[in-house]
């Protein structure tokens, strides 16, 4: 059975006598209610490193005023469950309280990277997982930690922070993993009804056109988005937020695709805001 | 001879060697120029720890655009020479070009502490801090690190950010070593001219005439502001540029002295600029 700590002191306990024993040490930062996609990066941090922390924290300082931080779903057992089962040594569980201060008054933020895309609608969310990063990273000082590509821009913007402040952990990014009929893992999926589940096919749906106009040599943004655009459009339940092809350094817009980009869209299904995306390198 | 490193890498592989064989590890930051108050606090590294690294860097992004970063002083000829006397183990010299990426983006502040004091003549100076010092801590990932209390907002700030990041390092603010007759020990003194290095000397004593009143049982800061502004005013060449008593968790000016304060004043002396400071704690 895996073991849960709670606070941060005995994490770096921990972290300390595995150091000691000459172990390394991966960890997969998450916020709970664990699916396949969290499962792939646990087995992959298994894999890689003689430890495995696996973070469960529904990190408040990322939810804006209207969003769903009450309502995130949350099952601890369950998630224990599934990381014992995927092989991690320890899920780290804090308190809202032990991770933060009643005055804190740190900020961590990256400029530029997230000012489009999901950062349009969601302005403090970025530095809310900057923050929260720096500490899980700090608490548990891994070799390497794991994030998954379906959130494309944390992914980016992890990667620059932990670039710029010269943090020693090499950031590995993993691959969606996505239901049978192409729907991207997400806890968000269970706020879906039926009706709702079955029209959420429609984002990679929509993006698997992107693709095959990028694949057979477009290199007009503008064009992959219409292609993505008219495919969401047959989806009467769908409503889109954005559809943006981006310069994966800058994360801003490209007009030709010429370096590597990040093809993304956020869609609202009923309620429930879904994201989804896919990377395009023409020279690779 | 103390070891020079001068690349993130191999300070990185040799912090790596270090914790292998079980040592822990001191960091003193400086920008070089090293003076007595620099040794004292890499004798003080080099008494906790097993290995010190002395960091030498005269930090660009620290510095306002009519600042001297040109002028600084350096010479690292003399300062391995200190170094080495102080039996630290490395100093870490990186250029700048090592230190920032063109495109860096990443920015670390502390809301508050920095308004106050040298914030409110170096509105860039603190984010510069805690961006380089963020950094230096990444990289050596020290047990602790030591600074100087002369650079009393700076220490508050550092020690802020370290929380908050749940960096685990232990921040030691170490004592003002000063001058036999009392200016506090300074890289920038090297500015002063003779009849300005004559003047200087009252910095320390006017902070000696608010010392005495505070600890006559006064409890108005103002009071305390009044007993310095009126030794400053005895010489012709210091020009105060704040004189101010400021809680120690806030870094916000107190009216009335309830709990640890700070009492610190910039002056300058000619085109030079020089602070000083001390706490005081009324339940001490």
């Amino acid at each position: 059975m895996t073991q849960i700590i709670t606070t941060i002191s005995e994490m770096r306990a921990q972290v300390h006598a595995w150091r000691n024993a000459g172990e390394c040490v991966g960890l997969v930062p998450t916020m709970g209610y664990l699916h396949e996609g969290h499962k792939s990066l646990i087995e992959r941090s298994v894999a890689d490193n003689d430890r495995t922390v696996v973070s469960v924290f529904v990190n408040p300082t990322q939810f804006g005023p209207n969003e769903d931080l009450e309502s995130y779903p949350r099952d601890l057992d369950r998630d224990v469950a599934l990381v014992t089962h995927a092989g991690a040594d320890v899920v780290f569980h804090p308190e809202p309280e032990e991770m933060y201060f009643p005055d804190r008054s740190t900020t961590v933020h990256v400029e530029g990277l997230g000012n489009e895309l999901c950062g349009k609608s969601r302005p403090i969310h970025f530095d809310g997982v900057c923050l929260v990063v720096s500490k899980l990273l700090n608490i548990t000082t891994p070799d390497r930690a794991y994030f998954g590509q379906k959130d494309a821009q944390q992914l980016l913007i992890v990667r620059r922070m932990v670039r710029d402040l010269s943090i020693g952990t090499d950031i590995v990014g993993c691959p969606i993993v996505r239901e049978p009929d192409g729907l991207a893992k997400s806890s968000r999926n269970t706020y879906l009804s039926p009706a709702e589940r079955a029209a959420a096919v429609v984002l990679s749906r929509s993006l698997a056109c992107g693709r095959a106009v990028v694949e057979s040599g477009e290199r007009s943004a503008e064009a992959v988005r219409a292609a993505i655009r008219a495919e969401l459009a047959t989806e009467p339940l769908a409503e889109p937020e954005y559809v943006e092809v981006v310069d994966t350094n800058t994360v801003s817009p490209v007009d030709v695709i010429a370096g590597e980009v990040l093809v993304a869209i956020a869609v609202r299904i009923g309620t429930t805001r879904l994201i989804d995306n896919f990377f395009f390198d023409p020279a690779a």
